[in-house]
């Protein structure tokens, strides 16, 4: 089944593939009267842009965002607002190879196996560039919860992490990498050129924190905070694993130390955390921390390296990718996530004022 | 806002608390004509039962399931199936110092931050008590899809992880520990005692591994297989991190080592896979090799040692705690992780029916 | 597909057969803190109860509704709300003919046709016996919009009609037809009696109206509030007509006496309409004056004259309705029209709530 | 809530204004395979469209629409197909007059109510021009279910309905009215002519038929065929009735009159019905008789005769429409009732599909 809409009141749909004409993206559920134009929208975009840096693949794509409804004398009004992206460099090469054996890795052999054939060229719909429609999408989203703060990075490149006692929330837009650690950036810069200049590719893990989310967003039990943040990012082309919190290292950790204490608040009714092991999410709704996750991209699957596959006769054969590739295809998923947190979050909010009304008192809480 | 139903056309909703009379779920577009009864069922329930050990919580319910609709002549109706479980050991034990402050890690403080109250007596709405009901639904999903075996397992406890080498499924229902290692199960027993001893509680991962599910069932794009499994699973209570594949060791992967190569298949025209680093899934779409995916679960959060906390009214004070629980809750997560996992396969295989009707032929490749 | 769920945000499940041990429903999204308790809902089940005058089907059920979950001290939690009612009379008769043979008019033919087979036991599923879990949910959809008021009365049977000049709310409860013109209610007497022992059955118009609907609510354009009214009424049993404020008479009609004017509002800012052929609904959204609709229920299929018809084998035969029957089943379609009605303004209250927030302003015009 | 999706599997979402740039939709869970270009859309388009006689407004659009994505090699590939149709004549009159006060009839004022202000150009997101884009939709659809024709034709205008001894389905499209009944055709030319010089408008009746709908089509309870059906014609703009089959007759009707006798199928296993009150459906199910059903349109309000009306401000005043309108809005609705019954029907075959699978037997019955 084609399923390409995400969200249950604020919700978006996306289309279009990554050598046809446009592709575009319709928000709907926006609530009316806030102040929306291009301008809005186009910065989050020019930060996933390809062809900006030798470290993202070279295909250069405006990214030129165009709103076609919903918004009225510079207001949303309510309803669906149409976003459209033109392509215009999808070059006119010969796919041929592509349409006649399976990339391995990619979403080739599944998607004929799923469809009996598919839109080969540059990927199709499987085509990381859906997600610029994500990030205008997301750009929405963000304004419709403006005490809400998302803040991605990249914590690691195919291993080498950064040093926490180095993070510089300032520096993650001063260097193409998203990389909030100054002496990081600088070794992955040799890295990520290494790897490109030899026709590798690297994975990475983006960390994600959004800070302002009121205690209380989130849905028993099918809709969970947590729940519906996973599934958000481990949709991104690319993502293998998803952490909230602490993630993966809970798993060792003993009841003792997994605990977030609470101690009465320094600003009033509300407490304080004494820790966010937990990411800021409790039984699946938001404790007014920050909420905090982390995603694992893998190496994109373009590399020179010829690999074994097969034909779609079935006869053995080797591909390699001599196109344009990111070669740490992670770093451009920085405000992919960001945008896919937005998006859960404005829908959350909403579900949650659907439910609760206005009885409900937004606090956040001191965090650990 | 409350969301308690899972699925896009086979659906569940589950109901009930810990401490009400009973729990139950609905499951909804259930085909018709499916051999169905409480036997089927009720052994599901009894992997998860509390009481069994003395590695789980000492709840003693016998969680005997009633079907009460949906079946007729002994086979499903196509009708909602209900099933209904009877709470008979809530203890008429004093809940006041659980009313009164908010334990830390548990969702006390955030159901009150969002509802303004909550049904505190166990847990109310957010007690592990709920998952019964995912395992009973769970129970009609694998029925649904008989060509899919889901089969999951302990990997490790407090940090104390299998030898991969040691691995034999057999192993698994051979201790109380959901562990494929002789050898780590005997060391798991001590570590557990202790730590139930001492009032302590240990975090583990689950792993799990669906075979025979067929290239091509999920979907583009906003319910990729990998996001409702990472929903699916990121839902369970105690749950904080989610992986397919390699997971997060994709991201310290270079693309040579990640790619899974295709040959020519054994058995006929569908290709072969050299190694499943994927966990079975590309483009959001299965590839007919086995879907993988681990699981963290975090020590649950019910320990003796007390926890710096506040009051409903904000006054600090400490908590510990004193019931029943599990030392390590992990190891109910399996058949919970089974359960979801059913319900997703058979939601995408009818989703992908719906799309694709008959024409779609269901391959299944050899695994790497 | 089997779809027992309805709503978007407010929603309720219902499952159960005619001659199962039990019907139910989860009412799922209630918003918490609302008094609720068993004393809520019985009256509305009272007033749809069968058995309780010969003018009804003399299956004898009390229709003890028992609330499972979702409410704590007499208040809601946020979390679903699982009624039960048990079913108590579902005579142990003969059924083999009922198996054997296709009952012209009912359900038995198209169930057969989908599923391959069913349960035939008093129509299975597909009696009107599930309207309990409408009104019992209704009941509780109620409570969430306390602001409106929701009335349904019956127009007419079997083609006579009451006369408008008689309308007298009081008088709907004063008779066992819900009827608000006393000279009708007594002509019907007469009337359903004959068909009554005549083994026959009359058709019937219900009406309804909820007044204290502000302006508002309601969604363009897929969710617009009357077709969202006409989905719920129509998928009530026997239904096979909808109409919305003058409903067909529009068609007969020009513009210039169809339209509702406005002027200054008499209370204060609100506009009043000086007519209110819309039914109080204009673009898909509440106008402020009563919503009103009209449903037509069809002459129930149980008769006493045999009726042509086959076996499931394909042979030729006759059958007739022995069995209790409701001469004009559309009478005990009033709590059900109410209950759906107050179900579809709930959700979209809370949809509206959810879009625009506390912002709004709630307003009721002057009707025409 | 801005709700612009239909649908459960095959789903549509539509965007655009009355004047925007341009309107448009994206079709998702379109099955793979199907043979699609503009040429197959563009053909409905152009029955819709206005402009081509004296008896519709004249504004005039070439309504082309381009197919930008979901389309390879001239098949559809199961992605999201999204269409666009640029806006040409919007001519750039003055609207104050339409801004300032609310035109009576309209969805000015709701609008307004709930969303605090609107895009009143044209009517904005409520003009009846949204409907080009559910017929485009409805092309779509009626390439998904080829075994399927729906069919709909005016029945009445201003209360004058055609002879059903004149029915001839060929000459249908060979007036500007859709009528039937070349007599009835006559009259109508003068009728609406006659209104069209006098600024006044009619409400009309359509009427639809689809036939090759299998039995077993359709879900309980919920989303019932019949439902559904109610839901997407009530929800098309100027519609205030709905009726299945013999709709409201059958609340005048008994019984023994009602029935829809069955015989042994002249064709082979299947039964004959000796008549179709119920339209085909049968406790929401379709029993593979032609699916009937009747939709009542209103006069339009854009009339020449001024209507007392209010200010934005509250204030009294008067308003007239001095622009383009069509003098029998209902005229151009039976594209709009064709496609939306064929978008109701692809879901519900998808759905079957989903749950059932192949097994299912598709029958048509011999209609009555």
């Amino acid at each position: 089944m084609s399923w390409n809409s995400f969200g249950r009141v604020f919700r978006f749909t996306t289309w279009g593939e990554s050598h046809g004409p446009a592709i575009g993206c319709v928000v709907d559920g926006c609530p009316p009267g806030i102040a929306l134009s291009e301008a809005d929208i186009q910065p989050w975009l020019d930060r996933r842009r390809p062809g900006q840096s030798r470290f993202t693949t070279q295909r250069r794509e405006p990214d030129q965002v165009r709103i076609l409804s919903g918004v009225f004398e510079g207001r949303t009004t309510g309803t669906p607002v149409s976003m459209l992206i033109e392509n215009t460099d999808q070059r006119s090469k010969d796919y041929s190879e592509v349409a006649r054996a399976y990339r391995p890795g990619h979403a080739d052999y599944a998607y004929d196996a799923k469809y009996g054939f598919r839109d080969h060229r540059g990927g199709g719909r499987s085509s990381a560039r859906e997600t610029a429609c994500r990030v205008a999408a997301g750009a929405v989203a963000q304004l419709v919860i403006p005490q809400v703060q998302v803040r991605a990075w990249v914590e690691s490149v195919g291993g080498d992490a950064i040093a926490p006692t180095n993070f510089d929330e300032a520096e993650i837009d001063r260097n193409p990498f998203f990389c909030p650690d100054a002496a990081a950036a600088a070794r992955w810069e040799e890295r990520i050129d290494a790897a490109r200049k030899s026709g590798s590719s690297l994975g990475a893990v983006v960390a994600a924190r959004a800070t302002g989310v009121p205690a209380g967003w989130g849905a028993p039990l099918y809709a969970k905070l947590d729940a519906e943040l996973a599934a958000a990012v481990m949709g991104i082309n690319a993502v293998k694993g998803v952490e909230i919190g602490d993630g993966f290292a809970v798993a060792d950790a003993r009841g003792e130390d997994n605990a977030d204490p609470m101690r009465p608040g320094s600003g009033g009714a509300t407490p304080d955390f004494l820790a966010n092991h937990a990411g800021g999410i409790a039984g699946g709704i938001s404790t007014g921390q920050p909420v905090t996750l982390r995603a694992a991209f893998k190496p994109t699957s373009s590399i020179l390296t010829p690999v074994a596959t097969v034909t779609r006769e079935g006869i053995a054969t080797e591909i390699a990718t001599r196109g344009r590739h990111d070669p740490c295809v992670g770093l451009r998923g920085v405000p992919v996530v960001e945008a896919m947190m937005a998006l859960v979050l404005a829908d959350q909010m909403m579900l949650h004022r659907a439910q609760v009304g206005s009885s409900a008192v937004e606090v956040t809480t001191g965090a650990g």
